[in-house]
């Protein structure tokens, strides 16, 4: 199989019948990143796939803004006795759950957490070894927690809203894949701190709303669920994840939210002064999503052409191809300029490609790199006043020369909501009811099938050992309970108990 | 001394008198880094810091896509395998150098770099010990030059014209200042590949070029010197550097530039097929800049009071303080809201600080953030259609409210122009000519004195023993030929012999 980098031709694959092959090709065909880095997992991005992530952040800073969080940039580095405190509380958490106990009431005892399992280590600069080891941060929990005491005293300092988009590092012993599962990830995270539980629960509605808008503008549908207990992110009171939808029916997790009621920050000593001049712990939250937005963007959007960028962040809005005729004296080449810098002027990301090549190529070009909107500049468009536009999600129409700036953002408006339309019938048409179980002889059956590249909902208001049955039943894993509940009461699938708990199950990457 | 963080109020030391207190007591009071990280030389960049640093990346950002640069991103870590390349063509060019004889002249020898005394090194990850160890880039040649050559196949390809803005690292073993000398660096980096030498050298006028610009909006004038043979990057042809001036005269290399010729090309197997169909090694060039940037508008503009933001990167440009009267029916308040309305229209950055605090206050605090305009709002001022402004560079006066854009702007050229007039005072002041050198009876004697806070020129035409001669009689480092030669021949101070070759000296940070 060709490699691509933009000169592939034929040979790609279909994205239907065979999503895992169409995947990696297209991100390099694309020219989003080069894998020949010599690293597995640590792709380098390329400029088109790097002013793409730029433009997702930017989305996301400018929400950042609207909602009075403050940019911070924390070292990539954290030395290994910080890790301690976050150790031991993840561990006692993890303690209490099993012996059913509250995590005040554990005896103090010698905990080691997991996470140092999945990090890089530092442990030499130049000839020396370390006194202390370092790691790359996987996200900032550790590091950041340990200046929140320093900078919060009083409830006047709260709540206190940070981010910042850094690289993370995780040691992936699975299958990489490019944006998916990747071992150096460009993240993003906000942290927050608030006087109680209440404030910190707010926190998470407006994550929510951001996520809301973010989704909006990438035209991604989205599954909201309360994470169950045993996929809870460490040291959290719950966590919400955000999945996206992939074409073969697999979630991708592109965000999520924590809440950490004042877990973290008992661990972290993070207190503040009250009102009544007593010293409280903060309640906390965290908001993370990673390039796994742009995964999720190649995935849903594209066909087998390429890829189609939402126009909120396609890198190029709209191309405009010069048609040169050898025999025409209208000069097409200067009038798509001049075309270029009106739409520029208004805002629009424009490239004029005059490359002296095939039309064909062009088109193939820009098509594979998923550019929403072209319009093709011939002589006889001209006369009539008109661009030809073609849309890259499909249908092709004139445009008055006269009034393309407003024509070009109605198109392109239309081609958001196109992608919208078919990533929501995707969506609608992937979530079918789980089948209902039933205990025969002490053995829990089935009562149908499970088909591949769907996702599952399902009523349920049994037990952590009814879950595990249904897991092991169905191969499928717990994305968890809905945001949005069943609006009336219905038998839970197990149990037969009326619950509105909606629970959602899918086979996840 | 109090640690600032805002809440300073006497006790800043005297930057004139005391420029080693007052530079770090600056950068943590006027809230740029919180240097309490537990790693030294890493500090946390605080929000106002950052979306400075931030501002200064925007200017080159838009340096870079008006000289068609793109932006890439490459891994942060960099497999040890991959060095050698890199350590042998270092160790090759010191060699040749040491025996005087043409790199392809040398005998090929197992070599080894001194890079490798500067690297953090992640040998584990998880419970493993990696196979090849990998390093944290200090700079993105090696990561680079690895792939260019994938990259780069005919003279179509060429120029190649990449950057990026990542963290890079230094196990710095001398005492770290924030943003002078750090371990984790704020780096800037582009990267070209040319067909020739000419096309390499063009790139260096145009690299000089863009650092005009910069400076300009920095208010930061620099000396730029071709670097001596001994302090020129390893694999560099020739290097300039690009010192900036601190109040106590040493000098700060903020950025460089570095014409590689071929010689990383060969070491890296970067050729492309020329109009002859035969393999050509491109010729390269590098532009760094670091957050250093910030380190020396700090030093350079500030004063007792604080910093002083030049006008093109503050974070806030304006800051509007309404004064808050019990028995005015004048709301101060919203009319300050209306005059930043129509600033930020107008693409200018405004705070309102409306805090119910003495004014006294305010003013003190956005001192110290080195705010360049502050407007107060008055209901006496109101009644005479006028806000009051206060310059940080000093000086008073009242700004039409109806044409208060127009008006905002003039007084932020005033003061930049301010800025540079005061900087470049600076630098006229410190430089002075080196004196002469004598032999008297086989040994040379410097005809005069070096005063501490200055820096020397001279003409000189000698050879590097006079160089050594002088570096140790001066205390003072060679910073190269400066760019522009004296107009007329002048008698070199070592040998007396004619030449327009234009030496600076310096002690240096």
């Amino acid at each position: 199989m060709s490699q691509g980098h933009g000169k592939a031709k034929r040979g790609i694959p279909s994205k239907i019948d065979n999503f895992n092959e169409w995947y990696p090709f297209m991100v390099e065909a694309a020219e989003l990143v080069d894998k020949r880095y010599p690293i597995k997992g640590m792709d380098v991005w390329r400029p088109y796939g790097w002013k793409t992530m730029k433009l997702i952040d930017a989305l996301t800073h400018s929400e950042m803004e609207r909602t009075d969080h403050e940019e911070v940039r924390f070292p990539l580095l954290i030395p290994e006795n910080l890790l301690e405190k976050e150790n031991s509380l993840v561990a006692k958490l993890k303690r209490a759950r099993e012996e059913g106990v509250d995590v005040e009431d554990l005896r103090e005892e010698d905990e080691e957490g997991g996470f140092k399992k999945e990090v890089y280590w530092v442990k030499h600069a130049g000839d020396n070894d370390l006194d202390i080891p370092m790691f790359l941060r996987p996200t900032s929990e550790t590091a950041m927690y340990t200046m929140f005491p320093l900078w919060i005293r009083s409830h006047k300092d709260l709540p206190l809203k940070v981010y910042q988009t850094v690289n993370t590092f995780r040691y992936e012993t699975k299958q990489t894949r490019s944006f998916i599962r990747v071992r150096e990830i460009h993240f993003f995270e906000a942290h927050t701190a608030h006087a109680d539980e209440d404030g910190a629960s707010r926190q998470i509605v407006e994550d929510l709303e951001i996520v809301n808008n973010l989704m909006h503008d990438l035209c991604l549908p989205v599954i909201k669920a309360k994470r169950p207990v045993w996929d809870t992110f460490p040291g959290a009171w719950y966590t919400i994840g955000i999945d996206a939808i992939m074409p073969n029916g697999r979630t991708l997790q592109v965000a999520s939210c924590h809440h950490y009621r004042d877990q973290w920050a008992k661990a972290f000593d993070i207190t503040y002064e009250n009102l009544d001049a007593q010293q409280q712990h903060c309640h906390q939250t965290t908001y993370g999503m990673s390039e796994r937005l742009l995964g999720a963007i190649v995935g849903m959007h594209g066909d087998d052409n390429g890829l189609i960028m939402p126009p909120a962040i396609a890198p190029y809005q709209v191309v405009i191809c010069p048609m040169i005729k050898k025999n025409s004296d209208v000069d097409t080449v200067a009038i798509s300029n001049d075309i270029a810098k009106q739409l520029r002027a208004n805002g629009l990301r424009v490239k004029v490609d005059s490359r002296d090549i095939r039309a064909g190529q062009k088109y193939y070009d820009w098509e594979i790199k998923g550019v929403p909107l072209r319009l093709d500049i011939g002589p006889r468009d001209v006369a009539q006043g008109t661009a030809f536009a073609c849309r890259r999600t499909g249908g092709k129409l004139p445009l008055p020369i006269d009034d393309i700036v407003n024509a070009c953002r109605t198109v392109l408006n239309e081609i958001s909501d196109e992608l919208r339309l078919r990533s929501n019938a995707h969506m609608d048409d992937v979530i079918q009811p789980l089948p209902t179980f039933e205990e025969v002889d002490g053995t829990w059956v089935m009562n149908g099938e499970i088909e591949d590249g769907k996702i599952y909902e399902m009523a349920f208001d049994g037990t952590d050992s009814h879950a595990e049955v249904i897991e092991r039943a169905t191969s499928l894993n717990f994305l968890g309970d809905a945001t949005e509940d069943y609006e009336e009461d219905r038998p839970c699938h197990m149990t037969g108990q009326m619950t509105r708990r909606r629970i959602l199950l899918a086979k996840t990457y």
